[in-house]
């Protein structure tokens, strides 16, 4: 399973990391998580260079491909070079977005006539893409979701692990990372140890 | 006001991330958070590399110090040299620690005679240090705090912020977070706008 984060500069941290690190937490065989950009680095809203895995159009045959959000979605929403390079299939392809990643969904085509979420701030200029927006953390249609307010990461990564790993690595992940004494406990201890083994080296072709 | 954020090689991401990306949504002046390492560059247990703002030795004068996780800090517990390098006060600083980060605050000699919390997999670990672990997300102790799992941070950030910059500001900078729809609201799009305007520059001396 191959699955595409895409950043782009000005990227809010916690809406590429928070994702970043539950994908990472999953152990079962040939499962891969990229960083993808335009450029070989970018840079965070609080200044944080992340060094990418790829180029954005490794994302047109990932299995998910997933939008990251921050400032530098209102520059992305309109570069037209930018988004013409991805050639995205939402029959085949799990497609989802954290708060204003998706401006980038819907300047991709992907939001018409769909209800979607986002961050509050950006509420707005999703409407203006003529997409209805709804007070929820998480909408999904088929394959293509929308998650808005960052812990809302746990809706929409929960959804791919489920449909890519499976329900039990689902809850273990999402588990995990809860506050001990409120969702996570000592007794959790043995089970955890699952997720952070070494990973499942991808088969040599 | 100087915070300092403690990192080394395999260090959790969600665990320095999370705190980073609350701790600079704060815009009062003279709010300054640091990445601190003994190298320029720490890489995560994922393989992510940070850069680091400095050394080690600024966390001895900051007004907060908080101490990351992750599989590293079983190689910096028994590392003589490494914790020789702080010299932290905890009459005067705020000191904290998120998972297994605690394990840091015991081998410097903080949780002597207190009860802490950590992440379940290194409560035995923590134990070995005759600290007594109580399964709770969030232990404070006058200046002295441990959070265990990754959310939990929510807690440990909050009493930084509320202390070094007061309570309105916890309040709005953990709702910032929340799912839409979970405790953040299209309504809120104003206020929180103040989270996203640029920084107040610290003044020049």
């Amino acid at each position: 399973m191959k699955i595409a984060i895409i950043i782009f500069d000005k990227f809010t941290d916690i809406d590429l990391f928070l994702m970043w690190d539950l994908l990472n937490r999953v152990r079962v065989a040939d499962w891969e998580v990229k960083i993808l950009g335009e450029n070989a680095n970018h840079v965070s809203a609080t200044g944080i260079s992340v060094q990418t895995h790829g180029r954005i159009e490794e994302a047109n045959d990932a299995d998910a491909v997933l939008f990251v959000s921050g400032q530098g979605t209102r520059a992305k929403m309109i570069d037209k070079e930018w988004l013409s390079r991805f050639q995205l299939n939402p029959e085949k392809q799990f497609i989802g977005s954290i708060c204003s990643g998706s401006l980038l969904l819907a300047a991709l085509g992907l939001l018409e006539n769909k209800t979607a979420t986002t961050y509050p701030t950006t509420k707005a200029a999703l409407e203006n893409f003529g997409v209805e927006v709804i007070e929820k953390p998480f909408v999904a249609h088929d394959k293509i979701a929308t998650a808005g307010g960052c812990l809302a990461q746990q809706y929409l990564i929960g959804w791919v692990i489920e449909n890519l790993a499976g329900k039990d690595w689902r809850e273990l992940v999402l588990k995990s990372i809860q506050p001990v004494g409120e969702g996570l406990f000592f007794a959790d201890a043995e089970n955890l140890t699952r997720l952070y083994a070494p990973k499942i080296q991808t088969a040599e072709v």
